[in-house]
């Protein structure tokens, strides 16, 4: 199959990533840091290693103030949640994933405002939008780096500087990016970075990240065994053990390690170079194609390897099915958990055909779903 | 190294579970349920067919009452916190893990009272203890199958029973007991059940279930995409989706699945009686030496796979590590995340060292280790 639902995972992994995994779950798969055994003490310290690595791709000074979580809908929740309280208000746009939507709207029963500023409908925001929309109790402003949708990178540089300047919490949802587009949450003044392991990190699903800047006070949502302070029948509060309970996912932490390492040997630049040409390669051939709307603002470099299209007023489930059952190319059709997004972009009713690459992807297998394409806009006119 | 310390997680796993992460991993690793192509379907089939798997091995007539958490850790969190609200009340026991105390002694804070039972200086608990201590406003009974510390098997019968006589939840936490002992959740009247899928389900690290009743209400604490009903911005309240929010554990779920494959191949009982005969095996041996005191009844019939011992007044935490550094025999020392546990059988200073075996434990392993004692108890003796 030719795999093009890099957005909603990246498949294939480095061969590494496999190699890894396997090694840990065959060699060193204890549970770590709750042992006094060689096993326990290794899988420990390959999990602090994957923390300094994430530190190093992400300009992170405290290895301790990345917390592991089940993937970054948990982190976003944790963030979220565990800071915004009873008479504070959040900004988010209207580009976002439900994974920022959802837990936002429930926050409004417990007494969080927000706002929901909209994009325009190539799904850019404008930061001076956002700059009009904060009050006196706007605790937390809420960024994906990238849409899930169009692919549209957000301006977090300004919007970030917009957040420092009125002494607001700033959270970014690098789901889209981290891995493939360099993120500095120093330069940037990012106080809480969202991150999945799956995605551009290259690691395997179940596991999320949540950078937390230090100082900052989230409440935590669970207790348990941390393997520190075992005498206490109250949670820990240091960090990293407050927000890590019970068993971490190893496995997937030792996939993530191994992910950012080719990461690192192949370089980033080159990484994020290849997937904007794919993408470049793909709109500019499919501009040709007559019946197909493509979405978003689609300039290189404000696009992450994401491209939403449809054919005309066609279903847009109906074509990707189609895709998959008559030229098995697999995409993903409908609302991509975002529904505001769908509806800033003029798609809620029809949802759109969302292609997403990754360093892997070939032109060749471009040049594939191009001809598929065209094919369905030709039996369409017939 | 000679690894007994399967209490924490089971080591090694079946070749199958390796096997098939892997195949998982490089050929079928999309995100579940949420595209329209081939190897999303593919993954979301082979969830659903775990779901079945955890069905049959509990009797559980839906699997769509299955819900994948991050560890059993998260699963009592999500089931204690779900359930019980301002005015409640908890019982549970001494010999539980922090992962149930904690979360309890956390609620007390919100207005839910609690009574722990203590056990007697054996951790063996009486049934009647928890009828006595039943209130009007007694919503939930929690309890361990078995202490992780004593390995002592509770009484789930019984207490299931009084549970039902008085129309209170059952939660039972099957962290040391699943995948070893039968757990039939109609004939016990279990109303929840949390499972690790990474100690007797032969599963990998990251991934835990919780077991809900079908019109039980629990709340749930995170929101995000769930692949269904993405038009909306409020989380949808049906089984399993509202409390899976997020991209799901796909390589860990496939690993339960060849776990509880390899299970159910093998027959439980067949499974169930070697950890038993390795436990008793263990305990004769040990027996014989003087200094050593060994916790708990020690009754085989009433005791998992785990052996709680100290030589003589000796820190249990230095005999640990000597067991790994002069002998190569990894166990877990000290409070093991249960300090109550400890209190009731009289450790809380001292710890204990604790055995714990597997499936794939060697009698010629525990040899090596009762050697290792007696080596040890000699040297101390000199």
């Amino acid at each position: 199959m030719i795999y093009f639902d890099n957005a909603a995972t990246t498949f294939p992994k480095p061969e590494i990533v496999h190699e890894t995994v396997l090694n840990h779950l065959k060699n060193s798969a204890a549970n770590p840091g709750r042992s006094g055994h060689k096993m326990a003490f290794e899988a420990g310290k390959a999990i602090y290693e994957v923390r300094e690595l994430l530190c190093q791709l992400f300009n992170i000074s405290n290895p301790m103030q990345i917390v592991f979580t089940s993937n970054a809908t948990d982190s976003l929740n944790l963030a979220i949640k565990g800071l915004l309280k009873d008479g504070d208000h959040v900004i988010t746009t209207s580009m976002e994933h439900n994974s920022v939507l959802r837990p936002i709207k429930a926050l409004e029963g417990k007494g969080v405002t927000n706002t929901i500023v909209d994009c325009d409908e190539f799904g850019v925001l404008d930061p001076k939008k956002i700059r009009k929309e904060i009050r006196s109790n706007t605790k937390l402003i809420v960024l994906t780096h990238a849409s899930n949708v169009t692919g549209t990178i957000m301006p977090i540089e300004e919007v970030g500087k917009i957040a420092r300047e009125n002494n607001i919490y700033f959270l970014v949802d690098a789901a889209q990016t981290a891995g493939i587009y360099p993120i500095d949450v120093e330069k940037i003044g990012i106080d809480l970075l969202a991150l999945p392991a799956h995605k551009g990190l290259l690691g395997i699903q179940g596991l999320g990240v949540l950078y937390i800047r230090e100082g900052i006070e989230i409440d935590h949502f669970k207790e348990g065994g941390t393997g520190s302070k075992s005498e206490e029948l109250i949670q820990p509060l240091f960090m990293p053990d407050r927000y890590e309970s019970g068993t971490p996912n190893t496995p997937g932490i030792v996939a993530l390690g191994a992910g950012i390492q080719f990461i690192l040997n192949e370089g980033m630049e080159k990484i994020h170079k290849r997937e904007e040409f794919l993408t470049e390669y793909f709109i500019s051939k499919i501009k040709e194609i007559p019946q197909i709307k493509i979405y978003g603002a689609h300039h290189i470099g404000t696009q992450a390897a994401v491209v939403s299209i449809n054919i005309g007023d066609e279903d847009s489930s109906e074509i990707g099915c189609l895709l998959d059952e008559s030229f098995d190319i697999g995409v993903r059709s409908g609302l991509h958990c975002a529904p505001l997004a769908h509806k800033t972009i003029g798609t809620f009713e029809q949802g759109t055909i969302r292609f997403s690459f990754g360093y892997f992807t070939t032109e060749y297998e471009i040049d594939r779903a191009v001809e598929a394409l065209k094919s369905i806009c030709d039996s369409i006119e017939g």
